[in-house]
This record gives C-alpha cells, sequence and structure tokens, in this order.
C-alpha cells in the first residue's frame, strides 16, 4: 500500500483509506460537492467529490473505501480530486494500516500488566482487579486496543495499556522504596487509574471524545465502574472501597485539573505522581522523536511552557 | 431545659446535653482526666471532669447525658467541672432542643418541593424523580432531616430541603424566562443536585464529613446515587441520564470548586446559576441575622471578600 | 432588498448598502485603490474600488451607498468590484435593514420595563427611577435604541432595554424569594446597572466602543450619570444615594471583572448575580441559535471554557 | 505629657487621652462594665470602668477625656482601671499629641506641592488644579490634615500630601526623561491621583474608612470630583477631561487592584509607576525605621511577600 | 539522660541541654530578666534567669550549658526557673542527643550514594562528581551532616544525604524505564541538585538560614558552586555543563517556586519529577508518623491543600 | 544602498543584504530549492532559488550577499525570485546599515554612564565597576553594541547600553529623593543588573537566544559573572558582595518573572521597579513611535493588556 506521508501532486492514484469524515458541501456559487477526510497511519488526505455518477457507490464516514482520482495542489496542500468510489471488502486491506499503534508489542505490555494483577494480596483487590483483567473479555479487549488520549501523549492504538503500564510499574518501584505505602491500594489504583477512558474516547479508528466522554469524563466513569463492579464482590471492605474509588477520583492530583478532591492518602499521592510523571515523560519522548534529530532547540511547547531542548547524547 | 447560652459562672447546673466529644488526656503533671464538649442547639460548652468515680456512669460520644456540676470561668470562658454524669433516658429530653433547625416547617418545604417533582412531563425524569422523593422512604426521611452544610450556610436540619427547593424554584423561574432551557432537565437536576450531601454529611446530631465524604464528596457520590438508580429504570434513554448526570457533576461551575467537569448545556449553566445564587443569598442572610441590628458594617466576610455591610430599610 | 448573506459569486449587482469603513491602500506596485467594508443586518461585505472616476461619487464612512459591482471570489471569500457609488437618498432604504435588531418588540419591552419603574415606592429612588425612564426623552430613546455589548451577547439594538429588562424580573423575583433584600434599591439598582452603555458605545449603526467608552467605562459613566442626578433632587438620603451607586460600581462582581468595589450588601451580591445570569443565559442561547439544529456538539466556547452541547428537547 | 508607650505597670496616673472607641460589655457574672480604648500618637491603651458613680462624668467616643486610675497588666498587657473621668476641656491638651504625623513640615511640604501645580502651562488642566489647590480652602484644609491611608504607609496626618508630593516629583522626572509624555496631564493626574481620600477615611483623630469610602472607594469618589469641577469650567477640552480622569481612574494599575480600567496612555502607565513606586519606597521606609536598628533580618512581610533585610550602610 | 519530651511540672532538674536561643528582656515593671530556649533532640523549652547572681556563669547562645532550676506551668506550658547555669564540658554530653537525625545511618547512605557517583560513564562528568563526593572532605563531611530543610521535610541531620539518594535512585529508575533520557546527566544532576543547601542552611545544632541562603538560595549557590568546579576541570564541554547546570537551575520545576528557568530538556524535567515525589513522599511520612497511629484523619495538611487519611493496613 | 521597506513589486534588483536564514526545501512535487531570508535595518525580505547554477556562489547564513533577482508577489507579500548571488566583500557594504540602532549615540550614552561609575563611593564597589566598565575592553565592546532583547523593547543595537543608563539615572533620583536607600549598592546593582544578556543574545547582526542563554537565562548569568569578578578583589567584603547579587538576583521582582529570590533589600526594591518603569517607558514609546501620527487608538498590545490611546499633545 501506498501511505498518505508518501504521495505526490500530479499522481493518479487507486488506493484503498479509511473515510474519517463525510461532509456535503455548496461552493459559493451555489453547486453541490463532496468532502472527504482519507485517514492511513501516516496522515490525513484532502478529498473533493465534485460531480456525483454512478462511479460513486454509497459509502459512509468511518468506511474503508477505495478511491480513483488525481492529485492536485489546493493552497499548499495535496488535494484529491475523486472519480470513483466503492467500498473496500474486508480482506482487501488490513486495518493496522489506518490505525497509529504503539511501537512495543501490545499483547506482551498487557502481559506484564497481568503479572501486577497476580501480585495483588489483598483477596479483595486481588478479586477486583482479576475480574476486570483476567475475567472480562469485553473489557480486556478494549483496554488492549484503546488509546490513552486523543492527542497529546499515547493516543495511538496500545497506548492506555502502554501508559498504565508504565504507571503500574513506576508506582510499584514507589511502593517498594517508600515502605509506609499500601502497595496493593497503591498497584490496584494504578492499574484502573485511566479504565474510564475506554468509554471516554471511541475505539480506533474513530478514536474521538464519546458524548459520555464529554458529559462525564474519564474520572468519574472509571470510578463508577470500579464501584458497581465491587457492589457485586460480597464482603468487599467499605474502607478500602472509597479508598481505592479516592485514588482514582484524585489523580490528576488538582482540582482544576479534573479531579473532583484533592489527594488525601499517601497512595492516592503516590498515584499522581507517578501518572503524571510518566504522561510527562511519554509527552517529551514524543516531542523529541517527531522532531530532526540534528536539531537542538525544537520550538516552543505549551505543555511545558518552554522552549524544548534534546540533549548531548 | 436551660440553653447553654443562658448559663453564668458560678452557678451549679443539673442539665441533659448532648454529649458530641469524648476525649482522655493529661495533665502536664500526668494525671488523667477526661475532657467533654457538651452541646445544644444554642452553643457548646466546655466540661472537665477531673476524677472518675461511681457517680460517673458510662456513656459514649453522641449520647445524650445528664450531668451535675459547677460552671467556673477558665482563661475568659465558661468551664464545667462535672460531679455526676448518667446516660439520659429517651423522654428525658427533646432531641430537637440540641439541634440548630431550620426556621421554615420542614414538612411543608419538602410538600412544595413533591409539586414540582409531580410537574415533571417526561416520563423517566418523572419516574426516577418519584423514585426518590415519593417512593423511598429512607432516602426521603434522610433528605428531610440533614443539613445542607457542616458550617457555612444551611448548616442545620432542613437546611438540606431549604436549599434544594430554593434551587429549584429558581431553575423554574430561568426554564420559564429562557424558554429555551429543558425544564425537565433543569428542574429535575435541581431536586437531585445535592443529594450526594446525605452521605457526605453524617445525620444530625453529628452533622459532620463522614469518611466517605471526604474521600469522594457529594458531587461524585449523588451523580453515582442517580445513575445507579437509572439502571433500574428500564428504558431509560441514554442520552437523557448523561446529560443529567452531567448537570450534578458540573454543578459547582468551576473545575477548582470541585466539580471534573464545566457545565456543558445550557441546564447545567443555569443550575449552576441557581445553586450559586441561592447558597450566597443564604449566605449573606445568615451574615445580617447574627449581627446587631444597629451595626451598619458586619465586618470582613471571607467568603464574600468584602466587609459586609447591612442596607437601608 | 437582497441581504448580503444571500449573494453569489459571480452576480452583477445595484443595492444601497451601508458604508461602515472606508480606507485608502496601495498595492504593492504602488497603486493606490479603496477599501470598503459594506454591511447590512445579515453581514459585512468587502468591497474594493480600482478606479477612481466620476462613477465614484462623494461619501463617507458611515453613510447609506447605492453601489453598483460584480462580485468575484478572492482567497475564499465574497469581493465586490465596484464600478458605481452614489448616496443613498432617505427614503431609498430602510435603516432597520442595516441593523441587528432584537426579535421582541423594544417598545413592549421598554413598557415592560416602565412597570417595574412605577412599582418603586420609595419616594426618592421612585423620583430618580422617573426622572431617567419618563421624563428624560433623549435618555430613553438612546436606552431603547442601544445594544448591550458591541459584540458577544445583547449586541443588537435593543439588546440594552432586553438585557435591562431581564436583568430587573430576576431582580424582582429574588427579591421576593429573599425578603431580608430591599426591593426598591434592588430593582432601581437593577433598571440602572448599564445605563452608562450609551455612552460607553456609540449609537447603531456604528455601535462601537467611543472614546470615553475605552477611557472611563460603563461601569464609572453610569455610577456618575446616577450620582449627577440625585445632586439635582432635593432631599435625596446621602445613605440610599451610597448604597444604590454601590450596587451600579459593583455589579461585575469582582476587581477583576473591572468593579472596582466588591458587592458588599445583599442587594449588590443580588445584582451581580442577576446580571451574570442573564448575561451568560443569552450567550448560551445567541450559541445555540447560531449552530445548525441537529448539531449535538457546537464547538469550544472560550466565555464558558468548555465544549458546548445542545440537549435533549 | 506622658506618652502610652512610657507607662509601666503599678503607676497610678491622672493624664488626658483621646477616647477612640468606648463600650459597654458583661461579664460573665452578668455585670456591667465599661471598656475603653484611650490613644495618643504613641499607641493605645485599654481602660476599663468597672464602677460607674458620680467620678465618671459623661462622655462620649472621640472625645478628649482626663482619666485618673491605676496601670495593672492583663494577660502581657497594660490595663487602666479607672476611677474618675472628665471631659478636658480645650487648651488643656494639645490634639497634636493625639495625632501621629508626618516628620516633614505639612505646610512646607503643601507650598513644593504649589510649585509644581504653577508649573502646568496648558490653561484648563492650571484652571482646573489652582481651584482645588488654591482657591477651595476647605479642600486644601482637608488635604493638607489627612493621611493616605488608615494603616498600611503614610498613614499619619500630613501622609497625603507627601505622597501626593512624592508621585509629583517623581512622575516630573519621567516627563523630563521620557519626553513623549505629555508633562501637563502626567503631573497634574498625579496631584489629583489621591484626592478622593479626603472623603474615602475620615478627619483625624478618626483616619477611618468612611461609609461612602467603603462602598464607592476613593478611585471612583476621586475621578468624580475632578469630573464635576471640569463641568464647571468653561470650554474644557473633552478629550483632556477624559484622559485626565482615565489617569486617575487606572492609577491601581490592575483591575485586580481596584482599578475599574488597564492604564491606556502613557500617563496612566507613568502615573501608576510613580504611584507603586513611592508607596513601596515609604512602606520599606516605614519597616526599616520601625525595626530595632541592629537587627539585618526583620521578619516576613507580608506587602513584599519577603523577608525583609536592612543593608549595609 | 532525661529528654525535654519527658519533663514533668513541678521537678527539679540538673541537666544539659544546647541553648538554641538567648534573650534579655524587661518585664512590664522594668526589670531585666534573661529568656532562653533550651533544646535537646526531643523539642524546646522555655527558660528564664530572673535573677543574676554568680551561679550564672558566662556561656553564650548555640552553647551547651549545664543547668539547674525548677520546672513550674506558665499559660499551658512548661517554664524552667533557672538556678545555676554552667558551660557544660566537651565529654559531659553527647551532640547527637541535641539534634534530630535521620533514622537510617548516614554512612550507610552516603555508601550508597557513592555507588552512583561510580556508575557514571561520561569521563567529564564522572570526574565532576568525584571531585565532589569522593576528593572534597570538606564538602563531603557538610553533605552528609547537613538536612534538607529548616522544618518541613527532611529537615533533621542527615536529611539532606537521604533526600539526594532518594531523588537519585528515583532519576536512576527513570533512566532505566525511559532509555532517551541521558542517564549520565540525570542522575549526576540527581546528586548535585540541592547542594547548594550546605550554604544556605547553618549546620547542627543551628540549622537555619543563612544571611547568604536568604539573599540568593539554594539554586543559585548551587549551580554556582557547580559551575566554578567545572571551571577547573580542563576540557569539559562547555554544551555539557550548560545542560547540567540548566538541570539544577530548572529543578523546582516552575518559575513561582523559584527556578529561574522551567526545565528545557528531558532530564531536567525528569529531575524535577524525582525531586519533587521524594519531597512530597517524604511529607506525607513525617505526617503519618508524627500522628497517633489510630487515627485515621489526621487534620488539614496546607501543603497538600487536604485533611490527610491514614489508610487501611 | 536601497531599503527593504522601498521594494516594490515586478522590480529587478542587484543589491547587498545580509542571509540571516538558509534552508533546502523541497516542492510538493519533490523538487529541491533553497529558501533564504535576507534582512537589512529596515525589514526582512523572502528570497528563493529555485535553480542551482554557476551563478549561485557559495555562502552561508549570517554572510553579507549580494543577489540579483526579480520582485514578484506571492500570496500577497513580496518574494525575490533569485538568479545570481556571490559573498560581498568587506568595503562593499556598511554593516550598519543592516542592523537597527539606537537613535541616541552610543558612545554618548556609554560616557553618560562611565560619570555614574565614577560617583561611586563605596571602594570595593567602586573598583568592582570599573573592572567591568573601564578596563574589562572585551567586555565595554560587547555592552556598548548589544541589544536589550530579542523583540519588545531596547531591542536594537546599543539597547542595553540605553537601557541600563535609563535605569541607572532613575535608580540615582530613587537614591536622592528616599535617602534611607545605599546609593551606592543601587546604582552598582543598576549598572550590572543586565550584563547577563551580553551572553544570553548573540551579537548583532544575528541578537538571538543564545544555548547558554536559553538554559540559564541572563540573571543567573549575569549574577554569576558578578560573582567570579568579587573573588578576584581581595577584600571584598562577603555581605556586600551578597546583597549585591541579591539586587542582580531579584531585579524581575517576581519569582514568576524568572526572579529566584523576590526582592528583600530596599535597594532590590528600588532597582526592581527602575527597571519596570524603565522598560514599559521605553515599550510604551515604542508602540507610539510605531503608529500612524494620526490615530489616536493604536489597538490592543498584550504587554499592557489594553488597547493604547495616544494622549492629546
Amino acid at each position: 500500500m501506498r501511505y498518505i506521508s508518501e504521495l505526490h501532486e500530479g499522481e493518479t492514484i487507486s488506493i484503498t483509506y479509511l473515510c474519517k469524515n463525510k461532509q456535503m458541501l455548496k461552493t459559493k456559487a451555489g453547486k453541490s460537492y463532496c468532502s472527504l477526510a482519507l485517514q492511513d497511519k501516516t496522515g490525513i488526505l484532502d478529498a473533493k467529490i465534485w460531480e456525483m455518477s454512478n462511479a460513486i457507490e454509497n459509502f459512509e464516514a468511518m468506511d474503508f473505501i477505495h478511491v480513483d482520482g488525481q492529485l492536485t495542489c489546493f493552497q499548499g496542500a495535496l488535494q484529491l480530486n475523486v472519480r470513483r468510489i466503492r467500498r473496500a471488502q474486508e480482506g482487501e486491506y488490513d486495518p493496522v494500516d489506518y490505525i497509529p499503534t504503539s511501537k512495543r508489542d501490545i499483547k506482551e505490555m498487557f502481559g506484564e500488566l497481568l503479572t501486577y494483577v497476580n501480585s495483588i494480596k489483598n483477596p479483595y483487590l486481588s478479586k477486583l482487579a482479576k475480574s476486570f483483567f483476567v475475567e472480562d473479555n469485553e473489557f480486556q479487549k478494549a483496554f488492549m486496543y484503546h488509546s490513552a488520549a486523543k492527542s497529546v501523549h499515547h493516543s495511538f492504538m496500545g497506548g492506555l495499556v502502554e501508559h498504565t503500564l508504565g504507571v503500574t510499574k513506576l508506582s510499584d518501584y514507589l511502593a517498594m522504596n517508600y515502605p509506609f505505602l499500601n502497595r496493593d491500594i497503591l498497584v490496584t489504583a494504578a492499574m484502573f487509574h485511566d479504565i474510564g477512558k475506554t468509554v471516554e474516547l471511541s475505539n480506533f479508528p474513530e478514536n474521538d471524545y464519546t458524548d459520555d466522554g464529554q458529559l462525564l469524563g474519564h474520572i468519574y466513569i472509571g470510578t463508577e465502574m470500579v464501584g458497581e463492579r465491587i457492589r457485586s464482590i460480597p464482603g468487599f471492605p467499605h474502607k478500602l472501597s472509597a479508598q481505592l474509588r479516592h485514588c482514582i477520583l484524585a489523580h490528576h492530583g488538582e482540582l482544576e485539573y479534573g479531579s473532583p478532591k484533592k489527594p488525601a492518602t499517601a497512595e492516592a499521592l503516590a498515584l499522581s505522581f507517578a501518572d503524571n510523571t510518566d504522561a510527562k515523560m511519554q509527552t517529551v519522548r514524543e516531542v523529541l522523536e517527531n522532531a530532526d534529530e540534528k536539531q537542538e532547540w525544537l520550538g516552543y511547547n505549551r505543555f511545558f511552557e518552554s522552549n524544548i531542548r534534546r540533549s548531548e547524547k
């Protein structure tokens, strides 16, 4: 397959892309046309259907479509003038080519996460963790193939498991080095802290905020998911439940970052540091990887409120 | 009964009070003694048991106790030196004397609130509202005899229903005057916005933050209470549920005031204004009522960040 | 008349518009031309006079002009190449077509406001209110046909009376429901709170910040207008005057919103809530009305610091 | 006269003081007594009248009274037990002894300020300045014998003229060194910037916020005083008036410091720097003068948000 | 030895303490006396010398003194009325008893830190680290026996090495798990990040801010110490020097926390997270250890802006 | 020479410019070309080399080059299509034509600054000041021909000496009018406060942030420069050194403006006011000078957070 990042002006192409967006618009002169956003894992291509004809079959946004057309340059950017479109058949394309994906093996990361699930000694927390990560296939699948964000850090398939693993490992390190921490609460909270994102963001290839996500947010959603499951585990101690859910509610660390409570326990504090550290380390990694290797100063970054510099090797 | 606000130094008393707090302490010289906080609806009295004896029967914090002793003055405040204590019998005292209470009739206010419950036309919202306010006796009782705060505004029995009624009425006014608002969503959200306080604060006479209250907060708790109940109503539309819960989650208006989401719908905005207006009107009312009627300037108030002035009549 | 919102590329037109702006510019090649902004109540049209000739008669910005020309498309927007211009005669056009106007009847709203003027019992406040709203024809006219803003909410003719009425009604509601409020002070302050806008913003069709408006602001200007009028009413009680003016000065609620004093009286607080509520309700109404009816999420709004969502009907 | 700062425990005194405050209170035991705050320019003395008798003549707060009594020590502070009180006769005391006063000669400072009044070339600004500082005797007197604050910097008699002179001189320096500044506007605005304090604070010996001061503030009051006077000067240019009043309105530099407008002209900016610099220099001077000369670090100062250090000589 | 925490009212004692503070004061009645603050590692005792006599030998603040006297209770706190004082001889006391000290073995922690020094591969960074931690005896001693703070976290002897080790270990963890980090820069910066505290705070037993510390701060001081040493190492790469010093300058993460630069490199970011995490983990540890083991809610903590709760074990 | 501000579309030119930037890019069609930024003291010109040929000689960014080509207009801006390029010879051009420069004579300003150097009485401060401004030729040259900023105020050659002189003069004024200030410390600190900018910004014509500048900042760099020089002056009093360096460290006045310490001495406070006042006066001067003389309102300025208005003359 030829990736969007490799296309040139003037080419005539016949390729399958994901149709991320489809809109009927009118020219100034009042003529209708159709504007599409085509996507693969390397980028997005603007396409126009100026004339509706038999060559344009039925399709919807989020379909994989096979397009024929010619590439021109409009206002400094590539534009595809579409001549033919048909829905692609399963088998004609590999969805993986259309979705940005973690560089690490997703199943391997999930496997590593399971070793943490299995390390929890408190029987109630252990049961809770297994009920999601081991026994709940639907959750497992959603969790493994989700991103941890729409854009910013970890916004690729597998991003959620990669970030969760990073936070869990760092939480485990903290539990070992600051022994007054309750490791079981901290590590369990780390594994669950972002599960609300499986609802806040839609699945790939869409990976966009859902209606529930925008109205309720992953912090509330994830805490409620855990609360509901706990109610199905007989004898789960009430205080343990409240403390675990507190860690999830408070993991953004500050009210102005969307946590309705500030961390009040040592574990909630530790989780908020682990989450922030992994998120920021990944953010700076993406800044460094996306810039030219020879560049020293990479430009102002609004997350870090600083111009970012690549260090000496 | 003689109220704490009426006691004088030098008196010998024999009265029933609520024991709000009980602590074993040591003097500098190492001698043990017991320190009590006695309460009625007019205030709090510091009491000490210097000598344990047969005259001091068993009792715990939150018991109503009948105390004998003498009032002295220590560092400018009244102190009771206790000679005898026994648990008071039900019937000996009227709990109402020990609890600050709304000046308005609680049942009347609740009745007025029910007229709003009955005015909701959307069948699902109506069913939801009735399931709490009409059919759930336990909730009804907790809701009616709760405060809306530990201190600040509406921190008295009936405060929760009084505040909820004030917000609901103002929401109704807004729905009438700004007709693009969805009245059913707004009025329902108004009735439910603070129900999490039935869990966040313990019942009177204690009226203090609970463990759950401090760890999770009434915003999360109340939203989850509504979410759980909705799951028991067949066919409740998902979007309606999300929009209603959004109003509750967002009713503090700003992330830094503990809402994990800013208001995103017209109803959520309207509710946040109604809540804030009723809360602040009650706060200023309490400032005015607690000050000498002849005083014009009542001193700096940290909620309003201003010296408050009584206006001309 | 054909409105700007209805024009198409390629048309040749001959229509009267308001010339909101007129500038002499030079092309890169050093040739002079004239750039105009033409306006009607539906929008703004960019026009160019490339060649000065006899066909272009004298005119100034803010004149109504009759233009002939051809519509082309430049960088994605309509542009009028002007061939003839002459000043339009009174009678040829209806100014109302060139000015965005309230959907409600202005005189009716003003009439409703007068019922509040007539409801004031305090003789001094009543006299003051009537001296503006009943006896001062010039003020009356300026007030009725003003906007309440250059852009944002109520930025149309009649916007000032519409907003003032909204705030006054809500103030009346609050006075009724929170009886410790002094209704006369609150309702009078509500009617006067934004009268400084008659000076801060120029009349339609210009509706832009005046020099005085930018240097002094409507809060200072309005308070001074009231202060000066009060000095002409014999025996007006000094304290009443100070409290009324305080409400006007403090109605933005916070120093950082331009009030030089925070609200210190119950009425000043109530007014600041009423003002904020009406302003925000209108803002969200305009967001909802300006968006496609079928769209659920309407995009990020910087006033509300949130993506705004249309609710279920 | 013996100053309060020189009194010792155990002494019997018979001295005239200013009665700044007078309150009837009750002991815990229900007995009435009268509590006084006596003041001279060196401090404040707590006094009690335990027994009302013929020896206690009629007097009110703000009277100069001659007291007889004995000094005791209560909770680590001096307390006067009063035996006799009578109102002091004019002539028996020198009010100057009771009022903290500038170290500089007030008339000399006012004379220096007049040289700036006389240096203004613009005829309208000159007329305006003279109408206050030369022709308005009542204003002159109020201005000369006022403080510039209740507490903080320049809170002594003559403080207003001392601060105004400091700001005017610095403004003159800036006008000379940054010649694009309009010296007449800047220097006039400097002289007028705090005249509202003659209304915001009551005269000595009271020197406290007035009702108007708290409700309206010296920024609004002073701007309005200038505006009213300008209306009595025929032909005063409107733009000049607006720009001058803008400087006064904006002289606190930031909305959150109580200016309803940010400085928009070079002169308004310059004035805000001059005002801030003189105020802070005086504040640090008072910190240094009030501390032991040998101390290097003088403790945390909340205005400067720093521990303050005395420098090497 | 008997510790201050064990003393009782009424005892007569004869013990050696550290005299942390000595002041000559006057009673209200004008009589001179001497007020002392005596310290050991468990707390501070207020002592008074009411009568100077031969029994009171010469001594200064920061001397170890042997005091005889009687313990009384004044305003609820223990006070020692001193009868005799003499300077204690070396050998009479063990300074360790007078200084709060880390629970971990200081030399062992320093040894562990040296393993990190030895793990640095870059020859220049290695040379720099060894020049301080291995070759500079005076620095080594100051570093080992210093606190990391006057109060808050790690304010005990050995606190600086304990905190530095915690940050270095966590930095090493981050370097391992986020391999794009330059481990040598990060680990070196971690070891040096707080060395300025050896100058900012005086040695024990004083452990207070020095004049330089208050005027310049440990961030500037430490960065300059490293800069000066680097100038003595021939060939030290300039960019490496700037990047290392940047990490130290930026380690507080935010300008408002006293770093004159925000972190601009991945290592500077990582160091700021490691520093913050170790500091906060120690702070919460101290909160938990200083509270009664049975208490769940430990009270509001201003660093965490939350009431802190002890978790389930 | 013809300045960039005077060029027109359509011209063929043959002129020497400074090549500020040089980049190899590719067209959409994959063809390589070279993009240049040409500069003189009046502005910047975009230039393209579409065809590499013998006519294009070797050159680098920051070379002065003689270019032949034709001016076209691309997307509304001038663009030079280059035909020939050769490096210009020294003598062919006057570097002064390529660098924005102070309107005041640089040597004269430096001479005026030297009179302040000579006025310092403290022998150590005098020696320090002379060691830089009189004896250190390299520093002198760097200082005189530097800007005080990359953009904003004083971003032209001579800007550093002009700003330093303005701050020093104002500091001298303050020392004279507020005699508790130590003039020697204040005036010396004023002269040194921005010397770190000689390292933070590269020399003209580049005048951009250096690597050290971005990583360490002029505040740290300048303080360290002074600290190092002081170590070479025998007997320089330590406290004087700390207080002087404190003034430099703290001259931005607030932590969030990049000072790692808030001003703690009267001189540090005075310096921060003098620096801020001169910087803002120059900023507003540049705003006024860069706008059309007839314009009253000059548009929103983000430094002043206000629309700026030109005052009456």
